[in-house]
């Protein structure tokens, strides 16, 4: 009997891949209201691992953590124009509580500048409560009419910075200080080589003066947006009239941020590293770092469980599976899909050679190994398997990455997928040409020295390089 | 000039006193929607801390966390008639989602049995996917018509565990674990000296065949729900259809049970441990276990520098303030409102002489203490600290706890607050008459073993010993 293949190929279609292997690593599903996920405990606990280390990086920033409530007051959205603006088709309205007609709807959060901004008008009056850190992991719901896990979805799981600063200067080296903790974060965390710029004017948050993204590119050649921070100006503070009374006793606006970084990198991930054989997880956020299969009950068991303690003693996260009413190669399989960076797989025959067979999971190689030699080999093997996914995230996005000066090399290598490279003059007109016929978007400007004289679409004189890309 | 009191006293008015902690702590507030609250970081960073532990002791017991939408379709709540009879008066509604008017409204989740079970009914085949332990970190709704910061809030957090099992017996034993694992937390993380027991009928959680409670009595001898732990028998389970082929091929229902401890927790450690002169919090889920305190700048700072990293060293959360624009006063005064277990305070004459005060913030007592000592001493009272809270705990409970065996007294103990042991008939008109004219209601089952042979009220021969108080 021919062997079933257990996803759909990535070459074939890319989005059935994708949603195979969310469904058979027991990742994610759909939740019965429509455009909402349920994360599955290996999901969860991939997300938690990320959030513990993100946790860390935005605390060693000087932040604090804290809650606001989930339901915002429908007029509180409407005090900043372009933020209501934007943000209006994709709200989900209370309009019944405890039984009765609200006198006023409220707003499931979108985000929470409004709230947030509203009570820093509270806490703030002197330059010496300046500046305010705040960070908040919570849930946010933003109306979704095409959902897909991960990627989209009616309501996800995020942390949203919200800061507050003496100048406008002072706002904006917050903004990139938090763009950059994202960019580290996703380098070395989730082995995703990212491009790190501004977004133009049309991509930019609704109610931010500058916006600037973390931009992965995906397997398939297109590009995903993982992590944004924003610049906000005076614009929420004169919103929520949120002044301080400077050194001088002058009563001033404050400057805000806000950055966030969300459950879609869980996705970034999955079709950054995944193969044909599921997903490929860095050690850095894998539940089990090592998985050690006994093929049977008794000395290979206790053998593996041996093994395990040491991998454990030697601070690797390891998981027995003694699963053993099911066949050792679905058990294999199993693991396989789930992405774990290391299998240590051990046999009666094999005990009696005195070595386990180790398989690395983003090569798929496989290697006899002395018992004794085991615990340190698997361990050692986590960061080179952290380099090598990154390695190879930073190789694809390279090869995939190209400088086009010609309108019909743009069209065709946009077909193609990847990153181009292109010289733009900053005009809305020829931002929106470029996406005309090709669904292409500008991610963000990389650099400030064009690539050429002119840009592409207009012919006038070129004042950026922007990457342009298919995106998610 | 006579010095201002910054808490209305705890004998004055309790409630008063409550709301000024919870202000000048900076635990929280209320946010602009009605009922709901911001946590601010000070409060937050108590949770967390409070999270990290409990969520160490779930895993413990093999839970895993995963995550479930907050949006729950109408028709899932209407599927267990008691669950929606019990949760209908408490519910958000989601009406219009993306500008349009939804077809079938979405409720906020009060709590996930219904969406976690209609999961459950999915993932669940065969007897060897049994046990599922699932736990979720998450925020809910229940609309809230007399709101109170952390006791009683629109939205609040929490951890919902969900389990399924193959006989109701081990959903019992389940559900009696999960109660002992709320009972330890509560009495070594928050030193708070609870009662574990039964709920009577009337108090049960909507669908559940038998819940249990951790109740904590207060500091102005009320009572307050901490944590509570149900067995869902088979009612779930029948309303969403979980069943699971055992061992012999029979399709069976399995047995759920649901238990969960919330942000409440929050007011039960200010209730229980406060006192005139603000927040004391036991050292395990103090923020800063030690704040330093240099009187000024320059040789004193450094000095303090140096103790806190000898703190650092020893394992001790520790913060030294410099807000030297402020008064030392009012800086002192800040970490006693905000309960920190130890102070250290230097000035330049007692580094002169080589020593520096350590304050204890339970019992308020000053010491001087050598320099070279100040780290060990701070760090060993640590755990002090937390067993004299809980000692202090213990020993308010007992001396406010009276077995009580006629009516008269029983009235008049209960005007006075505290717990009574009462012996019940177990029948519902006994103990509706207990709270006609006291407001008093069965906080739990303690004993099968009444304490007198007739029910205090009816005379009736007596079932179990049972706690009445007011409650939160």
């Amino acid at each position: 009997m021919a062997k079933q293949a257990v996803l759909t190929p990535q070459a074939e279609d890319f989005p059935a891949w994708y949603q195979d292997v969310v469904a058979r690593a027991e990742l994610a599903e759909g939740g019965p209201a429509r455009g909402t996920m349920v994360i599955r405990p290996w999901g969860y606990a991939i997300w938690e691992l990320m959030q513990a280390d993100m946790d860390r990086r935005i605390k060693a920033t000087g932040a604090q953590n804290a809650y606001f409530p989930l339901f915002i007051p429908m007029s509180f959205l409407e005090k900043e124009a372009k933020h209501v603006e934007g943000f209006a088709p994709e709200l989900a309205v209370v309009t019944h509580g405890g039984g009765e007609k609200l006198a006023e709807p409220l707003v499931v959060r979108p985000t929470s500048e409004t709230v947030i901004n509203h009570l820093f008008a509270k806490w703030i009056q002197s330059h010496r409560d300046l500046p305010v850190l705040i960070n908040q992991w919570a849930n946010v719901v933003r109306w979704e009419l095409r959902p897909r896990v991960f990627l989209r979805t009616t309501e996800f799981l995020w942390q949203e910075g919200h800061t507050a600063h003496a100048t406008i200067q002072e706002a904006q080296a917050e903004t990139l200080q938090m763009l950059e903790v994202y960019r580290a974060f996703m380098e070395d965390v989730l082995a995703i080589a990212v491009v790190a710029g501004e977004k133009s004017a049309a991509e930019r948050f609704a109610g931010a003066e500058r916006t600037y993204t973390c931009e992965g590119l995906m397997r398939d050649g297109k590009a995903l947006q993982m992590g944004t921070s924003h610049n906000l100006g005076h614009n929420f503070a004169k919103a929520f009239d949120i002044t301080f009374s400077d050194a001088d006793g002058q009563l001033q606006h404050v400057a805000t941020t806000s950055w966030g970084s969300t459950t879609r990198m869980i996705g970034a991930v999955i079709m950054s590293h995944g193969d044909d054989y599921g997903l490929r997880l860095p050690p850095a956020i894998a539940p089990h770092q090592v998985v050690v299969l006994p093929l049977a009950e008794g000395d290979v068991e206790a053998a593996a469980d041996k093994l395990a303690a040491e991998l454990r003693g030697a601070g690797v996260r390891v998981h027995v599976d003694t699963r053993f009413h099911l066949s050792f190669g679905r058990r294999s399989i199993d693991w396989e899909l789930k992405g774990v960076p290391v299998r240590v797989e051990l046999g009666a025959r094999e005990l009696a050679a005195g070595q386990a067979t180790v398989v690395r999971r983003d090569s798929r190689t496989k290697s006899p190994v002395a018992l004794d030699a085991v615990a340190a080999t698997a361990a050692g093997l986590q960061d080179e398997i952290q380099r090598a996914l990154h390695a190879a995230s930073l190789a694809f996005r390279e090869a995939n990455t190209h400088t086009v000066a010609d309108i019909d090399t743009f069209k065709r290598r946009i077909a193609e997928g990847g990153f181009l490279r292109v010289a733009w003059d900053g005009s809305p007109e020829t931002e929106a040409a470029m996406g005309e016929g090709t669904g292409a978007t500008i991610r963000c400007i990389v650099e400030d020295d064009p690539p050429g004289p002119t840009d592409l679409i207009s012919g006038r004189p070129a004042r950026h390089t922007v990457l342009v890309a298919k995106a998610y």
